[in-house]
Formats: C-alpha cells, sequence, structure tokens
C-alpha cells in the first residue's frame, strides 16, 4: 500500500517540477489524506503538508493528532507536531522557511485569505500559485486502491436502499424511513453518509430542492433514494426510485423513460471518447420521449474522497474519458404534478466499458 | 421578528461605521442567516451579502434560491439571483461596484484565497478590512428569539440523552446506541445534530479523541454521551455519563468530583465576573481533589448557529460575562486505566445567575 501513496506524492513532485514551483502547502483534509493515508480534520487548527523540492515531505499538524498520524503515514518521517500553547508558527519556519522564497504553491480555493495572508508572511513569500488544478488532475483518475475503496462503499449503499424499501410503508414519513436506513448502518457500524440522505415522495420526488420532512408515504407515491455511504474516507452515491401500490401510466411512463436513459448512457462509457457524449446519450433519449425539459439537470458528477468532484458529467464537456475515472451517471424526470423518477449508478471507465459499482435493481419496484 | 434582524443589521452599519469601512460583503451561511432569517449553504458557488454606506443591504445569490430568500428575508427587497450560465460578475459588478473602492470588508477566515482575489479583482479593490471581530461581538451574546431557538434545542438534547440511556444494554455496541437515539430523534422530525453524536463506553470514556465504533457496553462501564441537536438553525450541547451495573469506588468518586465541579461553575456564572472565573471554579476543584492532571480540555465553549463560539471558557479569558452570552459548562475527569466521566449543560448567563438551558438529571444513574 505504501507504494500507492509513494507514486501519488511523486507524481505531484513531477507536477511541481513542470511548473517550476519549489514549496507547496497542502493543507485540505480530503488532499492530505490523498497522499498521506492520513485523514484528520484540524477543524480551526492547522495542518499542512509541506513539499520543497528534493526533500522528504514534512507534515506539520495539531500534536494531538502526531501519534495517528505516524502509525498511518509511511511516505515520510518528517512528522512534527504543536502544541495550542506553541502554536505552529515556529516550526515552519524552523522546517520550511527561508530557502524558498520564490513561490508557495497553496489550494487557493481552499485556504482561507487569512491562512493564505498569514503563509506568506510567515514564510517571507510574496508570490502564490494555486496547485489544485495539479491535484485534480491526479485525483481525476483512481488507483486500485481507490477503486477497491469505491466498490465497498457502493456495496454499502446497495443495502441502504434495500433497507430504505424495506422501511416503506403508507403513513410512514420520509424522516422515519431515513432514520431506519441509517439506523442499520449504523448498527452494522458504518459511521458515515456521504451526503444527508434523502427520501422524497409523492410530488416531492418532483422538487429538485426537496428536503426530507415529515410527508408520509401514500398509495400512487414514487418514493425517490438518494444516498451515499463513506467508507475509507470514499464516497458512494446511489439514486433509485420506487412505487408504492398502483402507479398512473404517466408514472410507469417517465419510469421507463430514466431506465432506458439511464442504460444507454452507461453503455456510451469507455476510455477515449469526450464526457459530453455520456450526458448526451441521457439528454437526446429523454429529449425524444419528450421529457427534456423536465430533465434540468447534468448526468453525473465525479466520485471519489468527495461526493462531488471532477469529472463534471456534463452536455458540454469535452474532455476525453480516461481508464479509471469514476463518477455518477443519474439521469431524471421531474413533473410537478406526477412526480419525479431518477436512477443512479455510481460507474468506473475501463478501456472497453463502463465498471457499474452499484448493483441494486432498476426494475421498477412496485410495493403493494 | 422583522425588528431583531433589523436591530442586528443596523447595529453592524454602526460598527461599519465607527471603523470606517464604507462597504463590506458577508458571505459564510451562518452569518448570512444571523443577519438575514435565510440559511443557504450554495458551496462552490457565490452568495454574499453587500452592506455598503448608506443603502438598503444587497444579497446575490443563485437564482435557484431567490424564491425562499424573498419569503424569509424582511430587512431588505434588494435580492438578486444569478443563472449558473452567468455567473455573479455582471450582477456583482451593477449593483455594487465602482463607487466603493476604498476598502472592502469581508470575512478573512471565511472566505477563501482565491474568492477574495477574484472579489477584489471584479470590485477593484485594493484594501481589504476583516470583519469577523464585529461580527462575532455581536454573535456574542443572544437576543430572546435566539435563547427561545436554544432552548427548544437543548430540551431535544435532554431528550436525546434520554433515549440513549433506554438503549443501554450490555452486549450492544457504541454505534448501535448512536443509531437508536438518532433513529427516535429523526421519527419525531429532527434532522441534523449539531455534530457527530458520541457514545464511548468502558475505558474508551476516558479518551479525549475516542471515536463511537463497535466497542461493545460491559457491566461496570461509565458511559459518557456527548451530543446535541440543531434546530432552527441553532445548537444544543450536552454530556452525561452513566453507569452501568456495579461500577468502582474510583468511577463513583471521579462521578461525584465532576458533578460538583460542574456545579460549582455554574453557580460563579453572573453578568460582570471575569469569564477565567467559570474555568477556575470547575479546575481548582478537580485539582483539590487531585484530579487536576485529567482535566486536560477548557470548561467551555460558546453555542449559537455555530456549535463551536465565542465566548471561550478558558483559564485565561480576563474578558468579562454579559447577559446574554450562551455557553457550555463541561468539566470533565479521564482516567485512562478507570473510565472517564463529563458532564456538560448549555448555560445562559443572567444579571444575576445562570438560565441552565438543559435539564436532565445530573444525579449518578446505575443501570442495573
Amino acid at each position: 500500500m505504501e507504494q500507492v501513496f509513494l507514486k501519488r506524492i511523486n507524481e505531484f513532485y513531477q507536477w511541481m517540477k513542470e511548473n517550476q514551483l519549489n514549496a507547496t502547502v497542502i493543507t485540505s483534509p480530503a488532499n492530505v489524506y490523498y497522499f498521506t493515508n492520513f485523514y484528520s480534520n484540524p477543524h480551526e487548527r492547522f495542518m499542512g503538508l509541506f513539499l520543497l523540492e528534493n526533500e522528504e515531505p514534512i507534515l506539520i499538524l495539531p500534536a494531538l493528532d502526531v501519534h495517528e498520524a505516524k502509525e498511518k503515514i509511511k511516505i515520510t518521517k518528517r512528522i512534527y507536531g504543536y502544541a495550542d500553547h506553541e502554536g505552529p508558527e515556529m516550526i515552519i519556519q524552523q522546517y520550511v522557511a527561508s530557502s524558498h522564497e520564490r513561490a508557495l504553491g497553496f489550494e487557493e480555493n481552499q485556504v482561507s485569505y487569512k491562512k493564505a495572508s498569514w503563509l506568506k508572511s510567515i514564510l517571507k513569500i510574496k508570490d502564490t500559485f494555486d496547485i489544485e488544478e495539479g491535484i485534480n488532475q491526479l485525483r481525476l483518475t483512481k488507483d486500485s486502491l481507490e477503486i477497491n475503496y469505491l466498490k465497498e462503499a457502493a456495496e454499502w449503499a446497495d443495502k441502504a436502499v434495500e433497507y430504505g424499501i424495506e422501511a416503506i410503508k403508507p403513513g410512514r414519513s420520509e424522516l422515519e424511513v431515513i432514520a431506519s436506513i441509517e439506523y442499520k448502518l449504523k448498527q452494522q457500524g458504518i459511521e458515515k453518509m456521504s451526503f444527508d440522505t434523502m427520501v422524497l415522495t409523492g410530488l416531492k420526488s418532483a422538487a429538485p430542492h426537496g428536503k426530507p420532512g415529515k410527508e408520509t408515504i401514500q398509495k400512487g407515491d414514487l418514493v425517490l433514494f438518494d444516498l451515499g455511504v463513506k467508507l475509507n474516507g470514499y464516497c458512494s452515491d446511489i439514486s433509485r426510485t420506487v412505487a408504492v401500490g398502483n402507479i398512473s401510466e404517466k408514472q410507469k411512463e417517465i419510469y421507463s423513460v430514466v431506465q432506458q436513459a439511464q442504460e444507454l448512457a452507461i453503455k456510451s462509457v469507455k476510455a477515449g471518447v469526450p464526457i459530453k457524449n455520456i450526458d448526451l446519450a441521457a439528454r437526446e433519449f429523454i429529449q425524444k420521449a419528450g421529457y427534456g425539459e423536465y430533465f434540468m439537470h447534468r448526468t453525473g458528477h465525479g466520485l471519489g474522497i468527495e461526493v462531488h468532484e471532477y469529472p463534471s458529467i456534463h452536455e458540454k464537456n469535452e474532455i476525453l474519458l480516461k481508464k479509471g475515472m469514476v463518477f455518477t451517471i443519474e439521469p431524471g424526470i421531474y413533473l410537478p404534478e406526477v412526480g419525479g423518477v431518477r436512477i443512479e449508478d455510481d460507474i468506473v471507465a475501463t478501456e472497453e466499458d463502463a465498471y457499474v459499482l452499484t448493483s441494486f435493481t432498476k426494475d421498477l419496484i412496485i410495493l403493494t
């Protein structure tokens, strides 16, 4: 496993070289985890992984976290903690400062203005350089360790949908169904969801910004699940829509259109094709069926340490799919007077096709 | 209710005047909520409440959120949305730009370096000014609307502890107990916890950084709960420790010391006394009992829209308590070989004493 992390960090040193950067600091917990195998959110405290030209990486973090960091991290021995009453300033100056004055690379979108100003001042640096593009490029394709993690998270998402369906009963509220799903997951040791679990019933299933509440499930409803599990730091994200009792022909029709559109989009996946093709495969099918205006979001988003990352699966993305990109495919149709349907799987692009991580059935389930 | 928000924003305009600031932008969702009654986290999208000298506030946000914002916000009619394909730039320049070039105030700790650079560039501004101090000063004392919200959140925290105690059984895991608490809360419509619910049993109760897991409750354990509910945007935070079966004299002793220390700290509360007195009341009692080195954190923290805010209840805080400050009082003793005890209430400072929002019993409960 150590090799995986060494490979990642060496590729980033290479990127630094290509961009003539001799000093960077990585502070976002997700990125630190990606390069080190150590996850910690130090909140208002400082944690930074300093990468300096021709030196081993240096991790500076709160003293409380040093023990765990040393256990988890194999890519460097240079792990230094600071006590709250000292603060990180002296230790940064001791190990990092002075000779690296040219430009400091950091995640300009993640680091606050105040923290950036502070870093510039203690390191006596004038120029800055945004490194997010370099990190995002690396994180864009997943290695086999990551795909294993994502697969495991996806399997729990499948189970979560199963628990949700078991909990459906006319008269039960959306929040009760969510409570039941998360109860069963926690019982089995799953601590974190990727995002707030969504269960929407009836016409609420058609609300793009719907929030689960006390609304109860009724016969004739479509119930939309959108949820995911976070495991080993990696996210899954699945949507399924099921019917309760007899539903109308219209409801069945939109289900069938979304199901076919989603399968077409999955079939379009293969290394080398432009990403927009995936979106268009679903979108054009839905448009031809006459529901184009009711599919008002992109077809999917990248998935990994964060539940939304690159690549974005939208109709204008000309970037070519690469082996190892992981993303969702989740077309939907939302008819205000009828209800909404969304079907979402987690997908890995391979040389030949799509490896689908989620596997809960997509055939229409009608609960009676 | 409108008056409350007008009062808050006018006090902030006053602060701007005193600091000779004629333009600020507030972007953190918590602060926007504090001033407007509208909560939204737009994630990577831009939302900003612009306050310009002698003008009504201007809120610029994603078009999707305009409808809800207009429903909730009474302090201004100047609410403008932008579509994703346009971005917020033009609309900011249209309503905000040009004549406000002196200095822009913003939350330097919240706004990313990239967003700050972007704002400076589109508004053609060179100087910046950190406004967090001004906002924190206002948020430091709570008005009656806030205290009502905090009281309601605290009542649910009391119930959550009750549910947790009901769920305790030898052989049950920490995660199962958490699952049971959150299940019952969600059933009743409570959607959000203030932070990840903590249930630690046995020797884990003594681990300051313990994470709940599959460890099961055994007879003789102390079980430590630390949890809170978020309601109307406001947080509660309670800790209770209970015994399962017969516990040792040592365990009973540390319980009793913490209980007395916590009550002494509460008795020390009253507007006008230095905040450090609260910490010292608990700390000195625990030290005299011989456990000083096992109480290794501050006595408490402010509580409000965020679960950790000002004031910090530590032994060096010389600031004087003011009526309406809300904070936790939560001393603890953590003996590595014995277990840990923490007791925590949510407190409002009044002119005469402490108004305690949480009310679950603090007498030692021994579950048999």
